[in-house]
């Protein structure tokens, strides 16, 4: 897919993952029928919107490769249709649309509905917070899964993790960023609580549609931004545009993307095909992963030595900065609500042992495998 | 489960991971017998042995799942019963077992069939090779899967990644190791490609049944043991044996467990149930790191807190002679046979990138994350 193509496709507002584009069709559908072939084959026709562009890589092709695999597994007795952003609904609308019962499937990332439940966010991604096996960890046998039905009950939904990018990525800058100076007045398109983060920081964060990001940067209207890793950032054309790579993505360190099925539809299925649908999102949660981490290598090793790109560390000093001031954030956020504050200490005592574990398992394993 | 079960119920030999009990009860089984319900109901009985004793913490308990998940998103009609080790065939003929239609489906760790398929190490683990994140990868969508059913084909087998357990530690010592030196004469149970490489860097690889791993050590028959890693290790109690907890676990950095089905059984399945088993596997696969990641942190806090361990990590040094003597080790085993320098030269060069990949990405956002 061309770097205009996405482009054309792109619109969004708000949230740090691209979001599809706006264009909405609108039109009313009816609640997916069921048609009775037998008391064990009853089928059901449901849609599946997303807030990802057709054909988006990893976001968009792992929602399609959910629908699929739906489908499959349940020989034909759900029938998923997949609309991608606008196609039924605008992408941020897919929310309301699987809440109010349109439609029965919705694909997306949970900080985009910060709005209508500020505690989604902690299902997503925080800043410095868990990265992609930690939040597996904590929402399959760290309590997360249990908050987040909690969260998303007062809407009739049941979401699942359904897909993860792994680290992302820090962001593309035109100029070297050499101390917490080099922030100030940083005029960056990053959403969000990273966002917020920035602003406290000094620097001024931006809300961009995705289709006027690579123009902005290319001629100096932003100075920087986020976008997701190697393998979209290169199909997207970023390096087009900036020439400082900065890891890591201290903003997304993991993003779990998800699935949300309107619970009066999930409870008019029979419990295999609950279980069909619970472990297809699994799957998919696997799956989407080990896509980026073997499509980003080789992203990363295209931009640095055909286009030479150069990927630089945030220094330490830096980094220690913005640490502190989402710390703030994330705990004001939690200071802000009930509900934000349960959640937000669930996540935060489970990240804390799986930090001290993961700091002599994973990351003591990085460093003994590169060494010499 | 108390120690003086597990010890009862492990008796090992070989393999990295706890070996199930090697007591056969060796009688002949007829293959899963199908029965016609309908045209699309037809149900199968199928049975799953293992290589792990019965209710054994992460390895046994996610052969147990799999098989209920199996049972239930397929509504029954492939109804899967399990056997832990020794319940129907010994833990190491479970490969047989399945190769030769006893049964239907096996759980267990490919490094365990050495003996038969020299290659299949390479789908299990590999010292200074890639962890869980990476495994994934390249088995899904790096051509890892591909190769891996190449390597079972001759045996009438289809594999599956069926779990992990993410790092594991360097395991129990009862002396600390500050240099190379340390290593020389060290008495240590550590079997596979890793006894291998202790024993070039001076030490002697001790093969030990699992029941008398944790009287061995604690009595000085042996210096040192590996085992899993914390969860596991505090249940087996090898904190009793020892006193000094080393990290990483560069012999096992993130272990598959597989998941064989018969070909044969696998291939009169609809299209429908041949998805179920193949996710379920993948869900699974997810759902095995994921409680890892959740329990190793407690009980890492419990060993340090409540009993007094000492955790240290390898010095760079030792790490380093280790890492050179593994690569040694690999090359040579690539050597000795076509098909394993095929798997090997896939392994390493996709390890080469995604290595690449990890250091600016998951590794500098663990660095990251624990400044300051």
């Amino acid at each position: 897919m061309k770097r205009r193509d996405f482009v054309k496709a792109l619109g969004g507002l708000g949230g740090g993952l691209a979001l599809g584009g706006l264009a909405a069709c609108g039109q009313e559908q009816k609640s997916g029928a069921a048609s009775v072939a037998s008391s064990s084959q009853q089928t059901f026709e449901w849609k599946m919107v997303t807030t990802w562009p057709e054909g988006f890589p990893g976001l968009g092709t792992g929602a399609e490769r959910l629908a699929k695999l739906i489908t499959a597994m349940s020989g034909g007795r759900i029938n998923v249709k997949l609309y991608a952003a606008g196609e039924l609904v605008p992408a941020l609308e897919v929310f309301d649309a699987v809440s109010g019962g349109t439609v029965e499937l919705g694909h997306g990332a949970s900080y985009y509905w910060k709005g209508k439940a500020p505690a989604a966010q902690f299902f997503a991604a925080v800043p410095f917070g868990m990265n992609a096996q930690e939040m597996n960890g904590w929402l399959y046998y760290g309590g997360g899964q249990q908050l987040w039905d909690k969260v998303y009950a007062p809407f009739n939904l049941k979401p699942f993790p359904a897909g993860n990018t792994g680290v992302q990525m820090g962001g593309w800058f035109n100029k070297p960023i050499n101390t917490t100076r080099d922030l100030q007045g940083l005029r960056m398109r990053i959403p969000g609580l990273g966002g917020e983060v920035l602003k406290r920081a000094g620097g001024v964060p931006v809300t961009l549609p995705g289709g006027e990001i690579f123009t902005s940067l290319k001629t100096g209207v932003i100075d920087a931004t986020e976008w997701v890793g190697p393998w979209n950032d290169l199909a997207f054309g970023l390096h087009q545009a900036a020439k400082y790579y900065y890891t890591p993505g201290w903003h997304e360190p993991g993003s779990v993307l998800e699935c949300m099925v309107n619970m009066d539809a999930y409870n008019t299925l029979p419990d295999d095909l609950k279980l069909v649908v619970e472990n297809a999102c699994k799957a998919i949660n696997m799956d989407m992963l080990a896509e980026y981490t073997a499509r980003n290598p080789a992203a990363l090793e295209a931009l640095k030595n055909e286009h030479g790109v150069e990927v630089r560390e945030f220094p330490a000093e830096v980094l220690e900065r913005l640490r502190r001031i989402s710390e703030e954030v994330v705990a004001e956020l939690a200071a802000s609500d009930p509900l934000v504050a349960e959640v937000h200490a669930s996540f935060r005592d489970f990240q804390q042992e799986a930090q001290a574990w993961h700091a002599v398992s994973e990351e003591a394993f990085y460093r003994a495998r590169r060494a010499g």
